[in-house]
């Protein structure tokens, strides 16, 4: 395809594509001409990678190149390749020792095989802190054994998605996944909340007409 | 115990407990002298249920006030004091008529009892669109699909421990807990990322001094 194509079909501005074969982001088309050159799909894909990486995950474009790179460098694993995209997603102070130890044993409790310095690591203990700050996970440690089994089988489930045999459409879909997957995951969490809310504690549930269940089973 | 004693064990400053005391946020003491009044657990219970939908869930007064309310009208089944908690947690603009259709029958496959009018079916619709704009959710449906059934696991075990017989520390818990474990487990998520991905797509663990991985078994 021509530019024209290219720009149409991307969504993307001639001034950016301009800019991102000048830095090396977009690789070359193919030259017909002094002036002219054609693209693929591969382009396609590369400028949609681009945009989730600037615009779903907030990456500066230092960041876009180290992803890239990891990408195209097959002597990279692709975990390692998902994990450079996924290290660029998060961010936040070093964890303390106390802390780093506290997290560490969670995971080996967990059988989880996660690295000492993953940013996650540092979320997690931040987040339990706050909790705790409150008066603690209700629920408690069977809680928190419940979240990490539902949160595995989610991951299973994405994980085994992933198209491996295109490592840019991986980085593209963990990237998408990781973040935009995010507020689906906690709205879900909601409407669950109420369904079995609904049904242990009872009471009408306004707007839905006809079926209003004034009976409040006690569990 | 005395108003001394209530400050430092609530944390809150005095002048706070006044003016909650003069806008009937907090019941009164019980008088034992003109000037001086004891108060007991059920103060600090509920100046700490104050602070945290002032500071966790970021509610203003009359929002507090409504959660209140529905906390000591025993005419409001415990699920719409929770439903009137979690209303306040969202928001966000109307769904349109094609979302709310979609979001309806989504919740109907699901056998999920949920208000039509919750803000949350908006948070989902959007953040579904969010995903259609990036190309949609890789595993579609099925992936869904498993989103779903673990938020209803989570779901259950956060109902299943909500201290039904003390109306003002369910809502204290429902609150704390639908804000402060968001992050729980959106954390937890990623590291089950890693946990698979290192599984699957091998590739070193850097930072797992000895225990290096070479091989790479696919699966």
């Amino acid at each position: 395809m021509r530019m024209a194509e290219l720009i149409e079909r991307s969504g993307t501005p001639l001034a950016t594509v301009k800019y991102y074969l000048r830095e090396g982001l977009l690789h070359p088309g193919v030259a017909t001409a002094a002036t002219r050159a054609t693209y693929d799909d591969s382009h396609i894909a590369r400028l949609r990678l681009i945009r989730v990486l600037a615009e779903v995950a907030g990456m500066r474009l230092a960041q876009i190149r180290g992803v890239l790179t990891a990408i195209e460098d097959d002597s990279v694993s692709l975990h390692d390749a998902l994990g450079c995209a996924h290290r660029c997603l998060a961010a936040g102070p070093a964890l303390d020792e106390a802390a780093r130890v506290e997290m560490t044993e969670l995971m080996h409790t967990l059988d989880w095989n996660v690295a000492p310095q993953s940013p996650a690591l540092g979320e997690l203990a931040r987040a339990l802190t706050a909790i705790r700050s409150f008066g603690g996970l209700v629920g408690g440690a069977e809680v928190l054994q419940t979240y990490a089994e539902a949160m595995h089988q989610v991951a299973e489930a994405e994980v085994g998605s992933v198209p491996t045999a295109d490592r840019a459409a991986a980085v593209t879909h963990v990237v998408v996944g990781t973040l935009l997957a995010e507020p689906v995951l906690l709205a879900l969490r909601r409407l669950a909340h109420q369904d079995i809310s609904s049904r242990r504690f009872g009471g009408q549930i306004a707007g839905t007409e006809g079926a209003r269940r004034s009976e409040r089973p006690q569990t």
